[in-house]
């Protein structure tokens, strides 16, 4: 039983933050954001609500697809900023489109989620638990941030994107690696909530310099492996989809490789680091863009919060 | 590639909340409790931390099994109550039981947690992702109550239990079904994280006489059909491991579906309803006390918030 990508869409809300917009807010500047980060804006949600920006990629996939929402056996939200502990985002999707009794849950592996995801739903054609899946990556990380923390306030912003992936006869899933660095965590928190629970913890923290280090570490270890047990050499590979944590980070793995960098697309400059929607954001526009044609390999690398590392290779 | 559970621990904070205790701190009393819910105490964690619950079971399962923490492939935790939004309170247990590198990611179906992870495990061990994965239901729900409200304040407790599930030649999964009903998520709320992220939006908010006319509808209903799609009929089933949300719920699904009483296993007296956390408690429980041997066919069902429901059959 295969892995077959057939449908991709992606969303984001409507208003527009912009770096001059944020040097009204804190002491930053546009120079310093972009030269740091490669981002020039971010779009974010007014009321917060992950499940409103994955219920219009849903419907986008169910009308490319031409498929009713009750062909959807199972629905996953990787997400790291639900509108809910209860309902899952992927319940409140499920109900808002009618995909009826289909399972839904959510998974929480942070920017690594939707490659995450990926092998999950993989495993669930496999055994045979589903023959046809909705997977979203949506945040509104904008709820986590702390406003008046210049480090981290300009990095994030909100968005969602998703795929139907479905049974085929062949496999589109060359290999995938999934893991976790549970010892470094702390470099990078959010959402906190042990007792007393405080708004206060609820924002971002990070240690930029650790998670800088372990990105343009491990993230070229796990596509060296990820390639290799594949069977492939990275010159194999057509495009490098990383996560979009930083403009810089992505060079620098490019460089690392060995690789040259017109292979790593890059959307940063738009939408900013959007954890678990920014795979799938990336991945939407190379598709609807006709970047990514069928036949190619591609490859997808997510990275962050846990902190966690995925990659998978995938045949188009 | 088969599914096989090779071990199962659970564990409880130390602290107890009787009903008494209650009593002291709001309008209620022992019997209304007792009679209304089965429920005559609770373990409640002082310092909210879901994973320090995790990573006990962690280290029961590791020893019971004679096993070192790099044996371990994947660390799922179902929680609905975790440290922190990120790390994930799975990568918080792969980094202190030092499994090195092992995936992890946290899974969120509410109280239908656990046994939507026992599909995902399934689906990673099928589709070659993992060989061995540590599988934890752990929740501190005693953080999302509001201890004002009566009608739910009573209701909850905080607790972890987990397996080891292992590839083998043959698999002692039968069956298994995952549903959602995402139209009736507002019945069962908790951690409602919409902007603004306020503490009072945290707490549990339920529609009773809702959730008890959706449970005892839908989980005999989805218990008929797992049984029946494995090619089963109800008396083959040796023990019924319900989800612990009420003793009443309980009662009233073995008398729908016609089986003894004696074959759901009951411990909400104890323990309350621990979500995610309950069917490991259960399962634990009865492993232990050699009320389930070897060749015993059980059946999971966990059922609640999203409103998600979920049924497992397997064969020990």
């Amino acid at each position: 039983m295969g892995f077959q990508i057939t449908a991709a869409a992606s969303y984001v809300p409507t208003k527009v933050v912009s770096n001059q917009d944020l040097e009204s807010m804190m002491d930053t500047s546009d120079e310093w954001i972009k030269s740091r980060t490669g981002i020039t804006q971010r779009y974010i949600s007014e009321n917060g609500r992950t499940s409103e920006l994955c219920i219009n990629v849903a419907q986008q996939l169910l009308k490319q697809h031409g498929l009713k929402a009750h062909d959807i056996d199972l629905i996953i939200v990787a997400t790291m900023s639900p509108d809910s502990l209860t309902p899952s985002t992927a319940s409140i999707v499920q109900g808002a489109i009618g995909a009826e009794r289909a399972g839904a849950f959510d998974l929480n592996a942070a920017c690594s989620g939707f490659v995450y995801g990926m092998s999950v739903a993989n495993g669930m054609l496999k055994s045979g638990m589903a023959k046809r899946i909705m997977l979203i990556g949506g945040e509104v990380l904008s709820k986590l941030v702390d406003w008046s923390d210049r480090g981290t306030a300009v990095l994030f912003g909100d968005g969602a994107g998703g795929v139907i992936i479905q049974d085929s006869e062949y496999s589109n899933m060359l290999n995938s690696k999934l893991e976790s660095i549970g010892e470094q965590g702390q470099y990078l928190t959010a959402g906190v909530m042990n007792k007393p629970v405080q708004v206060s913890d609820f924002n971002f923290e990070m240690n930029g310099r650790r998670v800088y280090e372990f990105a343009t570490k491990q993230v070229p270890y796990s596509i060296e492996e990820t390639v290799s047990e594949a069977g492939l050499e990275l010159k194999d590979i057509d495009h490098f989809l990383l996560h979009q944590a930083n403009a810089r980070i992505i060079k620098q793995v490019a460089k690392k490789l060995n690789e040259p960098i017109e292979k790593f697309p890059c959307n940063i400059d738009r939408f900013g680091n959007t954890a678990a929607a920014s795979e799938p954001l990336l991945l939407a526009e190379q598709l609807a863009n006709n970047k990514i044609k069928r036949g190619d390999v591609i490859l997808l690398s997510g990275f962050g919060g846990g902190l966690t590392i995925a990659t998978t290779i995938i045949k188009f």
